[in-house]
């Protein structure tokens, strides 16, 4: 399966900084998780990460037509505001899930809307890196 | 692992009818599936259901102290509002993973909201019947 | 024509207290009112009453399958906030009637909202005791 | 009994359009039934239509003095924000229903707000065009 | 000095109905007291009455170009959420006055806003039938 | 093409007062223009005015058999307030273009909401008369 | 008749400064006016002014008991928050007029919310310093 | 005189856990500190707890009619949603204290609410278990 | 202990006026009633009112270094918007206990809310001038 | 004239997916279609499209200074939230049109709000890509 | 420069509670420091306190008058509420600069709102005490 | 001391356009003064301008390890939604100072809310150019 993991704003200082929220593996424990993982179950990912919301959907939309089977995505503050990260999902019909690594809803009141998660299959929220080996787990298990 | 699995009101009723919500397997399936997959990890599990707020406060009360290791709930509606559900669940120290069948966030606003997931450690949304199979994995791979 | 008639908390006290916003016939008058009224029409009925939220959602769930045919529904203060008794009700398709005795408009706030009328067929509010048998005369009424 | 039904905007074209909403019956049929109804029963009854604010309102005034004895109201979109047909209504002691033919609380949420609710009597909702003759049902049962 | 007193939906009732509230001078009284005055004073004055918004719009529009040099309005329930009303007023440069009968402050929350004070040149609320003598005070006072 | 204009409250004073929001060409400008430009493209075109809801209302269910192709409406403030306006809109299927001739988004917070918009095809704001002509080039041009 | 007329927070800066929205009479005239007219016409009057909340209050609870018979309050910017003003007025059962110079409908949303007029029997707005010579008319034509 | 303490969903595990909030004290303290004040001073003492509404709303119908002459209750999370709980305590007219152990305003926004507090005779909040002989003493110095 | 009794606006009018809200007896039996019982048991009382926010304020800062053990406080109508008396009361360590004497929750929505209450020990509401006492109770019997 | 096509995010993805929104013709039709009308008309135009904020400001920049004469502008999910698009759209005075290919106000509540249509001149939605080509002919109609 | 200090409620207890947030220097200090700074630059400077609203309100229009040429205020908690105060400091003409201590916007909600700062020049939050000696810096270096 | 400058969106367009809002001096203007200002007063300084949201994070994550020691930021219309520049802000310990050209406070409801103030030292606002240099006295000010 082709597994396409979509990191927003922020995330790759995750491990470094705000370690209180966040915990302490850092962004290439991460990837590194992640790649291994997806070699040993026998799947192709691509771990890509951007500050910039045009680069989120530029990437997205290349998903439309490149083959992707699964996208994880974790909007980071982006899942918040960005009705264009929303529209870009919503335009491709791959099956989406949506992380947090974080516990968004024991945070500020504006972290618990997510104007992403409504295109979405699935959220999963608050249970650090390993929501994301869930996801990619969640999607494999759908393979027909 | 001990493990609890707590289900409020009308989840019961699951596979029975608004199957284009819920999916077709039934809640005998989802208990059978949980109790087959910890037998064949080793865990205990208990796999509750109440229609009654005060049933699911009573059930969470007796876990504190009965070497409860991990709660896996789905409040049902009692997410959107049930204070007091989630007083009983901040009450007791063992992790807790909310999950919810459907996607909350592509239905009615007032879904959207959970009083619950605050005092949760994380929460698994969208993914059907196998979200409460990924809380489990969750769950026993963070035993020390 | 089987129907059965719930009622929620503190409808049971109707006609003892509060008699400036219910009137002075007592609980007992509504189910001998009502009983009567089937038997003479022909009709098999159930006057129901539960304090406890998870007590109706029990009593719906029950009458889908033992061939309820139409469903009289006082929601009582659940009627505000009970978003369990709605999903209850959602899950059965037996047409439903919801029924206020006082007018509920013309008092608090907070009593001009219903989540349960949106997943009932109709509404009849404020005709006091009487609110019952019209919603009977409906569902008789609609038989093949 | 002498009774007085008005019916506020668009309700003239009940049964021509949007039947899915409001079914196939159409407003002669409704005139007609009523007006049998009344006969049948021995009252008297005038089944009045404006879609002018203040033709609704002028009707209600007239009513004070002509011995008017019950009102049925269908306020239409009026319902939602005419405060001016909420005074006429208050200020005549004439018992009033208030019905809609459709299920309003299973529509847009602006047509979940009744300005004109408080000041009647009572409310049906939901039950089609047999809305208008339970409310008469109701009046003329109330008779001395 | 040429004066239009405009009078909206249900003023023409005050004193018949709700007396508590408006008190118990009649509308001919009211009519009859501005038109002596009016004489009385030296000056020409017409009090019109319409229940229908497009009514008072219409009278207003004459006014522009026949000569009215001063406008007492109690527009009733338009006063709330008339907008086109608003419109209208805006439209002509004449000095209007606001005039309500009752305190509208002491009343439901959705009378204590006004859509239409914000284009009139004031407002006097709550005097009773005298704030209408008191309004013509004012005008007539400004003249050059 | 049989083409509808309907203009509501105060539309009929454009061009005569408020030129700084309106423009100065008046109500004969545009009724002429249209006229013309419907003659000089082979339409059929009727220009109508009513400062009463009703009368919206009216002409509007008059549409509906009469032949009309095409619906041009300027509401007027009935765009911030008159559901009876929209559901007349909703309950006839011609095309509907709904013209602002000033932008509403530069003015008052009200006139940012349009409640008959939705029920409409589209909406042309803030391009003044020519507005109107560029609505009747969108319905000719959409002939089969 | 025995009048007190009070005046809150820079009221007496009226004339001398923001003269595009009070007009150019200053705190002087107003006063001597009021006095003037109080004398011709035969009644008591006092004119008080404080920029505390506390001194309006003192000044009102003596009112009580010194054998005031009317109030004229242009509470200043106290209208909108005071509720210690308010309760003060509310304390006292003379006969209460509001003032407001300037008309507070076209200014900030803030201005436009009264918690002082529900506790009072009117209020005249708008109609600049003339405002306070109509509130004395008012009160002195009420005199038994 | 006879009393009734009435503990809502959680009060059982005062004092096992968030002792930060709570305090050290347990229920058993509580329920023997209470029953030992009765009996020294004379009074007949029953403290009742539930985790179940229809619980807590059962025993207050039945303290209607068993000779209850004050009730203090502390609904714990129905506080602030339970309308149920609320019109079960309007219905009986015997006193009412509401004690709240913590100081509720401290805490989250939706602890500030009470549904319950407008139908009883006063609230006691953040004065810990002495809350309750607090509220105990006032009933008892309340007999005629 | 040494204590300070806080009276804000108008709550030296208890007693005098709105009898119906806050009883009959005045505000002089209040201070002598507290007088006394702390006389009775041995404490040493200051009773003080002002209408003034800065009065109270003041008050409250020179509590800050004379030694006062406990405050208990009325703020009046401050209660509702003075963030100045609550950043007052903030500032100081000793225990505090806010009395209302009606329990504001039967009374107006704005009542409700309480900007003191968060920085307060607890609160004391609708017991009546015997809320002071009960206050001084609580506060006495936690001296060390 | 010289006319600036700008599109935001997604846009470039119309006619490709969620056709029933957006219709068949893709972004290619679209831009061929605008270059033959200029060319045909005689005007110059470029039709630009970025899923970047920053990319959709920086152009807007480049026109300030490029002779530029009118801009035409489907901000795409910008309008609901870029006050960033806004600051730009507004710091450069060509006659600018904002366009929606569907009707927005038929969809999500957050689609009714533009914050970037109160610095255009106007708006056409919902008139499909044909909207593009009326918001020409009204520049081009507009040149001296 | 003639330059006016302001502190508001409780501004001179700083440094002496609170010091968490508001740091250990005292007023004492800040005064002292102002007064020196102006000495040394060769400026007129005095620092007012008053925890009265309208001790605030009587300085500020002594200082239209007395040749004050900018005023430096920390209104403190009148900030967030004190109408009077902003509408004193918006009838003086003189430069006005707000400071706040504390980064309000990192405290409660109701802090992060200030009625006062849309009539002043300017504002500096969260600099400690040196926002004081940078605002003076500010209002000396715009001397013509 | 190695200080950062950022500017958000627009900012390079100051002194440009809109100077009734921004004044006439350009950003070039801006860029020299406080380079000149650095290298008077012998710090490092960088002045960078992005209208790129990921922009403005990537050069805050580059801090973050470059040695900077203050941060000043303009986040121009980020101000108001940017999340991820929150973010950003919040995960880099450095002191940062927002600064605001204009009075933000007397401009539209919208810029009075700052989404990243909360994680920033302080705010200047409103004193044009120069609060960037005020701002840079601050930071160098506090250097140990």
């Amino acid at each position: 399966m082709k597994i396409l993991v979509l990191n927003g704003p922020n995330i790759n200082f995750v491990g470094i900084r705000e370690k209180g929220i966040y915990g302490t593996k850092d962004y290439a424990w991460l990837k590194n998780m992640l790649e291994e993982k997806a070699a040993r179950e026998g799947h192709e990912i691509e771990v890509f990460h951007s500050n910039y919301e045009g680069g989120i959907i530029d990437r997205i939309q290349q998903a439309y037509g490149d083959g992707t089977e699964g996208i994880i995505i974790n909007p980071g503050a982006f899942t918040h505001y960005s009705i264009a990260v929303r529209d870009a999902l919503a335009s491709v019909e791959i099956p989406k899930i949506e992380v947090h690594i974080s516990n968004v809803h024991k945070r500020e009141e504006f972290r618990h809307v997510s104007v992403t998660a409504p295109v979405c299959t699935g959220q999963i929220v608050g249970l650090g890196l390993e929501g994301y080996a869930l996801a990619m787990d969640y999607l494999t298990s759908q393979e027909p």
